[in-house]
């Protein structure tokens, strides 16, 4: 079981490490993480992350292909020919085609989502639309062999409900039991729905540059289509 | 707002990630990744984590002192009287003396538990009276100035709980709807009480190596207070 991990600058740390986490407990799974080049890539955190392999040497054939979210990232490796055509490559030969967040813009940006149900963070779901993705507001979607979870803190939901689908849900309980996944937060505010409306228009209010600038540009990607 | 996260090698990424990607949107904080060298560290996962600072440079008197777990990592930790030196020395000037999952027991073997009730994965809960501490069942616990999140994937709620106590509920309410924290776990199996009895045994019967060595090293380590 390969599974290949794009990364890309300005990734957001928890869209990887959620899964990621979940998958260390795979039987039999090698986990690449894909970039550019070796060098530490900087997050949308203090902390950076390391490539293990490049766009040459990852996998050709990899059983999953994972790509993560950020925000200004996001829009750089959408605009990024090298980084989509990686995206194509292997998305196109991968068993599984799959993304956190706003990791579905970029297999969308690639054309890998034309005709199949995916999510993304909730602040831009309806941007799935511009790549002929029918948008699904859930936590994790699976269309055939694509697999997409929500925003961020959803790859471990969305971790597991893959590793259910593919290895069995045996393990999968087992892996949840071992990551202690119960969670408990401290709010109803993780949804644009249950949280207060202040809250609701603060974070939008954050993030208008961000969903402006993206509304911008797959509006032209998809018109180049 | 000084934060400062000890990592080692070995260390569990979630335990790390869940609230540094909370934190990273605290207003005003500086976060520090401290270890003995600026080497990348190997985790249990395939990913490195590059420290941004050592036991030298790391901020002198953080605010917070985070320490995340791990398994083989912690065992490595506990027995290792520099790391203990530094985690005694910072903790000992912190404002919050904070911990995910079994970065307690490094908490503990540094003397820095005593008297306090804590919290840890549920695997090893009652290690925690080794180093005098009050162990709780819970997905995390303040007690005065020390906050511990349960295992792993708890860090996301213990983030968000801290990051409410310290700069109030209002943004760690915008900071939850923004990494869109309204989990969904496919299974109820997320603690020994909810999971089933066969897959409670399986992770025990997985862990049982790491538990045992746990135990000796920790009867030791209280003998010799």
């Amino acid at each position: 079981m390969k599974i290949v991990t794009l990364v890309y600058p300005g990734v957001t740390p928890l869209d990887l490490v959620g899964p990621l986490q979940v998958w260390s407990s795979w039987p039999g799974a090698h986990v690449e993480i894909a970039a550019r080049t070796l060098d530490p890539l900087a997050t949308d955190t203090v902390m950076q992350i390391v490539p293990t392999h490049t766009y040459t040497t990852a996998a050709a054939d990899p059983d999953i292909l994972f790509v993560p979210g950020g925000t200004d990232g996001t829009l750089a490796a959408i605009a990024d020919d090298g980084l989509l055509a990686f995206v194509r490559d292997r998305g196109g030969r991968a068993g599984w085609v799959t993304s956190v967040c706003t990791g579905a813009l970029v297999l969308g940006a690639a054309g890998l989502l034309r005709g199949y149900e995916s999510t993304t963070h909730w602040l831009v779901l309806d941007e799935l639309k511009r790549f002929g993705a029918r948008p699904v507001k859930a936590r994790w979607v699976i269309d055939r062999n694509r697999a997409a979870g929500g925003g961020v803190s959803a790859g471990i939901d969305f971790g597991l409900a893959l590793m259910a689908r593919i290895v069995g849900e045996d393990h999968a309980r087992m892996t949840q039991l071992a990551i202690e996944y119960a969670p408990d937060p401290p709010f109803r505010s993780g949804t644009p729905d249950e949280a207060r409306p202040e809250t609701r228009e603060a974070v939008r209010s954050a993030f208008r540059g961000f969903v402006s600038a993206l509304d911008q540009m797959t509006a032209v990607l998809a018109d180049d289509k």
